[in-house]
């Protein structure tokens, strides 16, 4: 049984408790967070300890790991401490806003040999499982061009996006990730364009709701992702990857299979599942279910630091390309 | 060049005539029908003669081959005509409405020995023609369960209907063909049951405009027809097909592929194409076409009088079935 | 709180206990069944008490409702101890294989006044439940034709078989169901024909693995339902219900969304889901939800014993037209 | 009736001789073509007259308008000889592989007030037309973003390769117009990288088999164009357009709509139509029809000699992305 603290009481961190509570290998024993009601309220409905001071939970002896769901400027904080307290950490994505912090973070995890497993969610997704399974059993050849499209169903409020980064840190930065894990190979080069179609009022925080981005590889495989912050239709995540001998695709998910016909259109389905929390509920359990095995059977984690440091070095340079109008070289000498 | 007359000047005899016409082993000569201003125009309309009497068309020694679409009650006259004049016959179905009267044709061709092949277009569309092969090539095994859908898209004039014979001989005769064609054996078996959910008062003129039927085969295969005579999304056509390896589908058609994602659904495509003319009008062109062939290669014409007999003869079972509430014996000692 | 006993230790009852477990509003206070390995080790893996014997169980004061998955020939002696107890019951499907003593059962619970609901799991599954939702919110006006396709992924072995009841009521009972609940009026007519495609050796056991029904209401509501006991592809479960506006369909389920496309083929998706167990998971949650719902509202339950009772004549009056070759009138007066 | 002449007697001009002689308002007078056996045969089949001199059959009296299917060399001077004749012109797109030359060209035809269409075929395809169609009723608002999927079967032979102009200005040429097409806005910016993935020695003729284009607007509407040489599959068209208030796809074409489940796969579908002789089939007869009324009404044609110079230009600027590694700017000031 490996005993388990999540860090934090939000949206993410209430589904990581959840999981982690309902995880046969695995027991929760606090969930801790310096917002009292919120932190109460989850562990009454989980059956664990609260906790108000994160910091004080990493230190006790009965805990093996550490989920860290909490604002992203606590991340590193956080994950260096855990790591030098000896446990292994499961740290939501982004490390960290800033590149030069997030690379120093993850020298030092690499120097203290911690056990940081990153959340990028949707590489557990089942639809992806499959797919990279696929590439894998040959399905398709080599790869050749892999398309992303990646929308969120609305802007988000002013606030949160005034600290989130940008679209590409704060968004795009899981379809940087799903590049690179499609194409197998590490794009060298990356070019963006960026507008503001959903509000043109974006540009008081220097921000921009709709993004297209190429990428390169060394050997010449190629992906473009496209990114808008609003798709009145629900939340659409598609993934396409072409090869030699085929293409493999994968498909929103639907509330129901309902298909209805009348005198105006035939097949229509239901719109698209909301958001991430619906669309990616199995990929949250999946994750966790890989943390626990590969602690469990003492397996490196499926997910390390540098997938997201150079998931957020990707995000910089297509801003870097959108500022300057040119194809921006990445430099993995980081 | 095979030499065409094409009998009739109405819907379907203006498809046959542009096909011929078209058709590039065949030459149209004439299209007859006393409708004066009908044939004139069509006859224009395709460059060939026009004449009226359609009983002197088929005596001209210009003439290989006629293709009868002219009203039902006509049929048999024309097509016996035809044969005693040795011109090859594509005659549009039923034979007849009255079965004795269909049986005595067959009977009178099968001893002339006349090359009569009968309009079942549906065999000829591309879908099915592909689902034929697909069957014989094995891919899904012995065949097990037949389900076949056939909706129009709405009532036709009480004045057609009083005189189609009912939806079973005028309607569901297609899907009863189909059905003996998917099976690749003869029902022995025959249920049925009819209601009036479209219009009620087709009472007046004992019709029916629901219909669902169960077939049987002295093997056991199954198969369940369903028909509507309204569908307001349009020409509803599937057939499926299930064996002991698997399952084979068609589906229907659209003017386009355009599909639509909106707040209120995702995925809709256009209603399906209107009616028959634009639904099977591949399956027009290919009958013909197949029609010629045979001709040409003075092989067996793909369907026959006994073909048109049985499928006439399946519709009575199904119309004393619904009548008595007993599963009806079909004899083919007929 | 709801306090529940689950009776039962099989691949059933092991669902339903884990679902109770999970549920916020009820506590899984102990499971039981003679067979002591299998209700210990469900009981260590979800924490309640374990019992052997299921009678005891029903007279405790800390039960408040009882959750049913034991063989089918202990259902009615099981569910009148815990009705005359005064417990709530949840029941698995079929009351009993015999008419009559599930006719006299059902009359001692309604007698008695019991809350006995019945386990016809797939009135609760989510595209189930958005298809009544459609039907009732006038998407597609009044109901003309039902069709219902069943088919699972395989026979089960001889043994289950023998003492089945047969595939009627067996595996075409859930179906007879379903059609009660989208025609939303009673079927007062059933014709039917069956074969033996799968394995011919049935007709040791007289029992079926291929049958075709229909059904027709008093106002002239048509249904049909096919079913099979093999299908190669997976676990095969759709429903279509048209009506005077347009079409509802429901389909199948996948354990992925990954298309495949090569020289061979486009579009492929995987396999269905194998078999009831994944496919109708959530159905058996929701299902157990409304359970423990109405009762807390004081609610009539979702469904009751005469559901179970009549479901049970369809599928004798399907057997009787199988064996008699007329349609069968259904009689309610039972 | 239009009178018209057919230049070249290639795969190209076959389809455009055959359309005119089916079109209802146009008369086929005369193929030409130096290939003498090619275009006697043509005209034998079609039934109109032969000539080998495509120059000496634009001053003919009994010509109107004039189909351009010549190789692209020739159709400068023959379009330039046509207009200054006063004839019509339907010419097969690119104007010329050389920008200088296209637009000393277009120019000259807008000084002599030339009425000449370029081929741009896909517009005219029924699935484009609705989408246009569509996005301009409103059905998703303002226009966001637009992806092209544009895979060819496979790569043609290099003898054709040599002599194409390359993969943009050959192929990709059809999605640059397309793009202006669907976006309704000129792009402003064009960022592309490209890859040798099917065949490493392109690089002999300094030709690529892979690209991903980025186009931006004025406003920042945004579009991808991914391209490829080879697609097992067969030929790979896919248009999305997504908007304010949705999106809508349009999908590739198959010989039939059959499909195939078994323990492998479900849902399969054949492979997609080859390639664009199939698929524009009816693209073609419209581009050809809409030709002909534009002229009978006198109405301005659908498309001009500035679409082709653009979509050219668009070309240019995407290889010129290529080798900079630079954004670059359009300029339609030419």
């Amino acid at each position: 049984m490996l005993r388990i603290a999540v860090l934090g009481a939000g949206r993410i961190a209430n589904i990581h408790a959840a999981n982690v509570a309902a995880h046969p290998d695995a027991t929760l024993v606090v969930v801790a967070d310096p917002w009292r009601e919120g932190v109460d309220g989850l562990a009454a409905q989980l059956g664990c300890e609260a906790a108000y001071d994160c910091a004080a939970v990493l230190s006790r002896d009965d805990i093996d790991a550490v989920v860290i769901g909490t604002p992203t400027d606590t991340h590193i904080d956080l994950l260096l401490a855990a790591v030098s307290q000896g446990k292994a950490v499961l740290c939501e994505k982004p490390i960290d806003l800033n590149f030069a912090k997030a690379r120093a973070a993850a020298q030092a995890v690499e120097r203290e040999g911690g056990k940081v497993m990153l959340g990028f969610n949707r590489r557990f997704d089942p639809d992806t499982l499959r797919l990279r399974q696929a590439i894998d059993a040959g399905q398709i050849g080599a790869v050749r061009q892999v398309i992303i499209t990646s929308r969120d169903p609305g802007l988000a409020p002013r606030d949160y996006l005034a600290h989130s980064g940008g679209i590409l840190r704060d968004m795009t930065i899981h379809d940087f990730d799903m590049a690179r894990h499609l194409l197998g190979e590490e794009p060298i080069e990356v070019g963006a364009i960026a507008s503001r179609l959903v509000d043109p009022s974006l540009a008081q925080i220097d921000d921009f709701d709709s993004v297209m981005v190429l990428l390169r590889t060394a050997s010449g495989k190629q992906c473009h992702i496209n990114c808008c912050r609003e798709a009145v239709y629900g939340y659409d995540q598609r993934l396409e990857v072409s090869g030699a001998k085929g293409v493999l695709l994968t498909d929103n998910h639907r509330p129901s299979t309902l298909r209805h016909w009348n005198h105006e259109h035939t097949e229509a389905l239901e719109p698209l599942q909301h958001f991430f929390l619906e669309r990616y509920a199995d990929a949250y359990r999946n994750e966790l279910g890989q943390f626990i095995q590969a602690l469990s059977a003492g397996r490196a984690l499926p997910t390390n630091m540098r997938d997201g440091l150079y998931a957020l070095h990707l995000a910089d340079c297509a801003l870097e390309s959108i500022k300057t109008g040119r194809m921006v070289e990445v430099n993995y000498a980081i």
